[in-house]
């Protein structure tokens, strides 16, 4: 049964059952009095936009929170590129999975991993930056791009908007760096979509493995610790909740079989290393 | 000016004058009430551990948060390796740049890119696996992966914790794979060493660029948008406050001029590649 330590918070195990289905079996939950934790588990990728725009604001804050976030040495190797008007966005969306919520959206933000600013400052000192072309650089500047846009989510939804991740950002990487003017040494990592969710969003928390299958300690455990057919049944009648079809393990195996269910990402390493990245 | 709407909340104007030094000049904020967008803004890098252990209730808390970022097509490949045991995490310490704050931190959690399990899956169903291999993989569960931790640390904080993110957890990631005994396809891609903050920890919320230098609106703006040297000042002046010396654009220089900044981690692609991950 799903513990919460914070028992004047009277519904809160609701928190872990959305989350985890049947799974939460094993999970304790101790939340804060602000319900910035509730907040967080009560997180639900939103695509149904109202057509509102957002506030000039709202986008100052929501960038602020993205650069609140740690940053590898502080070298803040990110870039965001907030597109708003209407036919750029669209050309976008074409290049990102041909999503029509990224049409509907009033804000993209297009959060890019971004060596090129270094690459200019060493320039201007006439110093080499040799450094930018190794894979590590390429995963430091993702994973500050990565974690400044889960702040950016974090905020957004703080402020009732919703907003859902686009990774299709990277299905057409040379072209969209190309419609954005984005130089050498910096391609995007991920898209965000926001706005106000739309009367007619049913949009649910999405329930997630068992914490047993992806928490460790101290040591990896090998295999697959328990039966996932437990979640694929919980995963199915989600996805039918929602009028989709199908469960987990299919999803899995159709990813990881081949390069087919890459969408053209499969060219990425050669992309990155004609823009001077991970190429050693 | 830094312009506050959420003007009931009297002293916000501090959070951006902290968020943005000298910097602030042309940035809104717009503030919910539950204050989870003020502690985005507060974070801080916290290295200054008590002993103190932490609560299982507490771990589990941030685990769930973590999995409640979004995830690529809910392929949930990453995993988390919970480090407690003192000298299981003083090895680890030694392997992720010899810091001593991680051996003084009660819990240090190892957030680990996972395509083993999806290997496993795969296997099970003597179906192939190759998609794997691609750098888009990588960079999948490596987002996938620093979203989650993001997510953890925002918890982390919201209960008064504090915490900071490894990225030298890359620079062994063979022998760190070793000692966790991550399989083949899994690597370590940040640590979180969190902990309650000692009573003489002085971390201080550290200054950012300009918001106009890391935001592009509708297109990336060509070289650097202003100059840099009032953040370099800025930065300066907040490193000589906390007993630091040195400015930031050194700093970028320094770390890409060449590989010797990468402390090993510019072997990272070779030892990715040996893991069966982004050789194509």
């Amino acid at each position: 049964m799903a513990q919460v330590i914070d028992s004047a918070a009277a519904g809160h195990a609701a928190l872990l059952d959305g989350r985890y289905g049947d799974g939460a079996a094993d999970a304790a939950l101790h939340l804060d009095q602000a319900g910035t934790i509730r907040r967080l588990l009560e997180h639900r990728s939103v695509r149904a936009f109202d057509s509102a725009p957002l506030d000039e604001a709202i986008v100052d804050t929501l960038v602020a929170a993205a650069q609140s976030a740690s940053t590898s040495s502080n070298l803040q190797s990110w870039s965001v590129v907030v597109v708003r008007d209407q036919a750029h966005k669209s050309a976008a969306a074409t290049l990102a999975g041909d999503q029509q919520f990224i049409r509907d959206a009033p804000v993209f933000l297009i959060f890019v991993a971004d060596w090129a600013r270094g690459a200019a400052i060493a320039r201007g000192r006439d110093e080499a930056s040799e450094g930018i072309g190794f894979l590590d650089s390429t995963l430091v500047a993702t994973i500050d791009a990565a974690i400044a846009a889960q702040n950016a989510i974090v905020a957004a939804e703080a402020l009732g908007l919703g907003a859902v991740f686009v990774g299709a950002v990277r299905n057409h990487p040379g072209e969209l760096s190309a419609l954005l003017d984005l130089p050498d040494a910096a391609f995007p990592v991920v898209g965000v979509a926001l706005g106000w969710p739309r009367a007619d969003d049913r949009s649910q928390v999405k329930p997630r493995l068992p914490q047993v299958v992806v928490r460790h300690d101290e040591r990896y455990r090998a295999g697959v610790p328990q039966d996932l057919e437990g979640y694929d049944r919980t995963l199915r009648r989600f996805n039918e909740s929602q009028g989709r079809a199908g469960g987990w393990l299919d999803a899995v195996v159709a990813r990881v079989r081949s390069a087919s269910a890459l969408h053209g990402r499969e060219r990425l390493r050669a992309i990155l290393s004609s823009r001077g990245l991970s190429s050693s």
